[in-house]
């Protein structure tokens, strides 16, 4: 029989363990697709004791991701701990160094010190493998890497987090305020304790630099990313989006702009008939655009044992059929350095939100900031007065500049009529 | 610079010529991306003086396939002639044979002689790839061989054919009947000359037969799949699939059956509310439910010369990255002899659409044939008469069997006033 792939799990979380049940539970499928079984010889975890629920009594312990690192008998460590810092860089760093495989689940390690990692791994010809770190379960690594291989992108479109999918489905469904939805969604499980980075949009800005590198053949930029989280989002927002045709999603996108590229994560207005709108609960989906292949879209579960396992245990079959190849598509030694594009002058329609006193001449103030700005709207809407004497007042714009928008909405929120911090929306076009 | 990978590309029609942009367009970005030159050194086609519109004088010339597949200086043979027989088998055949990896664009091939090809390609580590033979640019067979291999899949279900989703489509939009915009879509070049493969559903067939043996193991067995086309669709099923809450599409569909796996393409009421009722026009879509990822889905053009050439440089990338690998994932020496499950057993809610003269009594004996098979009725719509005496009535069953249902409507075909032949649409349940 061929030589076992020799594998080595770095961390026994929810993700660890459900990596762990598919390699053993299915072995022998694995060892007939793969040519060669895949052999989990030793396991770290910070806590030896816990009860897992399987039994790991025939595998050794390795007692710090040091030791995983520099251990012989090891082909390939799998990454599970989290973090861009601390055991687990140090862990792949010391593994690439020691002439072993790594795959790894962790978005912001690679978004954080991918480029400097692929380097290492590059020039031993070793394998740095991350499809679990963007959208679970979907191979869109391997479709960006491999089955696009012939294109240009153009763009990338992506529902990248799903406990912000989550939150934003219920808030639609419910009618319920974020706070609320939030509460629950952390008491399902859906979110975590501090949930920070999926709120925020941090969490699909790791993601989306990773995909932005490899569909543009750029070095990874995570702090280049725009980003806008979902927290100012009001029940009243889904309200007037479906009067106007359209559903919130949590958008990140990646596309060539003036003078290099951009990224964006924000709250988007998505026309109800487009594929991305249906993207309800914890799915996520990436839109690929390229020359040849024209609009390829992908879908599937964001997170979870099963589908993050199934990413892992893709990519550890990858190394033990020896399908070593650049780290980011591009060889890093050919990567471009990040040209950032103008995000002011990146156009588009918007959705506006204001809360005004009801007092005559408000509506005049503010259409007179807005044309002042070359902002021409195309729909206004107001409906009837709050108990504390406000008004709520949307516009959607026809085509304008982020620059435009926001020298407008500075000098809408210095009036005085104006009552609070307004609420904008981009709105995606067909 | 490390060797270039030296391609033969048999076949120069749109695809071919389409594949050849690319490669040379491209060359540059497809070296770095590959980690060698692309390097198309043979072409062959039955008209040499054909002006195809691109610059072929730097490309020697191969007098016949067999020249090709022997030529000793190709790496790899692009076989893009098509039909199951002839010429384009007996050069995958002779290339193996001679040591060449082979790509191939044919999906009548690979469905009618995939495993004894595979078997050859097998035995000398060679590769024999055929992304673009199932749903164009769509990297399918790459995510179901390599991303999803760590799942047990259950079903795929597939809109593969993109003529009859873009008359079906046309059909909904226009009210108009099949004859008519089957012929306007081949004015327009959506349709062939001969149409009755993607009509009468035997090329999703064809790319329904090869899915089924990479997801569950088994040998390709086209023959098996129970296959039902467009044809009988009139514009009136249309109008009730709306009423009733579904869109209509030609879905391809392989899964678990009783004794067996069940194969089939038949036109379905699909809700509309699903991703695979927004699917529209030449689009390709393929759901694959794994039992770690839970559900995927993977859209994109179905055909053309941009995809299906962006399908054929994937596989020529991995060729030259050295990926080989099992043709169906599971190697041939192993992949199960295909049991057929029990069609009749199959159980499902069923639409049916009856022409029947407008007597008393009528509807009482159809009641009455249904109860006698154990078919019980969801909803019954009968709407005015037409002009020859003739009622439309409309049934939508509860979940009964293929059997009770064909045995049922035998019944009432054979009713006096039971007027033409009856249409029978099956129901995808959420």
């Amino acid at each position: 029989m061929t030589t076992s792939l020799r594998i080595g799990l770095a961390g026994l979380g929810t993700v660890g363990i459900g990596t762990y049940k598919i390699l053993a539970g299915q072995a022998d499928m694995l060892r007939d697709r793969c040519g060669r079984p895949l052999e989990v010889v030793a396991v770290s975890a910070r806590d030896k004791s816990k009860d897992r629920g399987v039994d790991l009594s025939d595998v050794r312990w390795a007692d710090s991701v040091h030791a995983m690192a520099r251990d012989p008998d090891l082909d390939v460590v799998v990454e599970m701990i989290g973090g861009a810092d601390g055991d687990a860089y140090d862990l792949v760093r010391d593994a690439l160094d020691h002439g072993k495989h790594v795959v790894t689940a962790n978005k912001a390690l690679i978004a954080t010190h991918g480029v400097e990692l692929a380097r290492r791994a590059e020039e031993k010809s070793l394998t740095l493998a991350y499809e679990a770190a963007v959208a679970g379960g979907i191979p869109i690594i391997k479709s960006l890497r491999e089955g696009l291989v012939a294109n240009k992108v153009s763009r990338i479109i992506g529902i990248l987090n799903g406990t912000s999918n989550y939150i934003l489905t219920t808030m639609e469904e419910t009618k319920r305020p974020f706070e609320d939805v939030l509460s629950e969604a952390q008491a399902l499980g859906y979110a975590e304790a501090d949930p920070t980075f999926d709120i925020d949009g941090t969490d699909a800005a790791h993601k989306l630099s990773i995909l932005t590198s490899i569909a543009f053949g750029a070095e990874v930029a995570f702090d280049a990313v725009r980003c806008e989280g979902i927290e100012q989002i009001s029940p009243l927002d889904f309200q007037y989006a479906a009067e106007f045709g359209y559903r919130i999603k949590l958008l990140a996108i990646a596309e060539e702009g003036e003078g290099g590229l951009l990224q964006f994560v924000h709250p988007t207005f998505v026309p109800a008939e487009t594929p991305m709108a249906d993207i309800d609960g914890v799915y996520n989906a990436v839109v690929v655009e390229g020359d040849a292949v024209g609009r390829t879209v992908y879908e599937g579960r964001g997170a979870g044992e099963g589908p993050t396992a199934s990413a892992i245990v893709a990519d550890i079959a990858d190394v033990a059929r020896g399908q070593a190849q650049p780290v980011f598509l591009t060889p890093v030694a050919k990567l471009q350095p990040y040209r950032q594009g103008d995000f002011d002058a990146r156009r588009g329609k918007f959705y506006l939100r204001l809360s005004v006193k009801d007092r005559p001449g408000v509506i005049a103030q503010i259409s007179r900031i807005l044309a002042d700005r070359d902002v021409s709207i195309e729909s206004i809407l107001q409906k009837g007065t709050e108990a504390d004497g406000a008004v709520v007042v949307v516009l959607m714009t026809h085509q304008s500049s982020e620059k435009a928008i926001a020298d407008a909405l500075a000098g809408i929120e210095a009036l005085d009529d104006v009552m609070q911090p307004s609420c904008r929306i981009r709105v995606m076009e067909l």
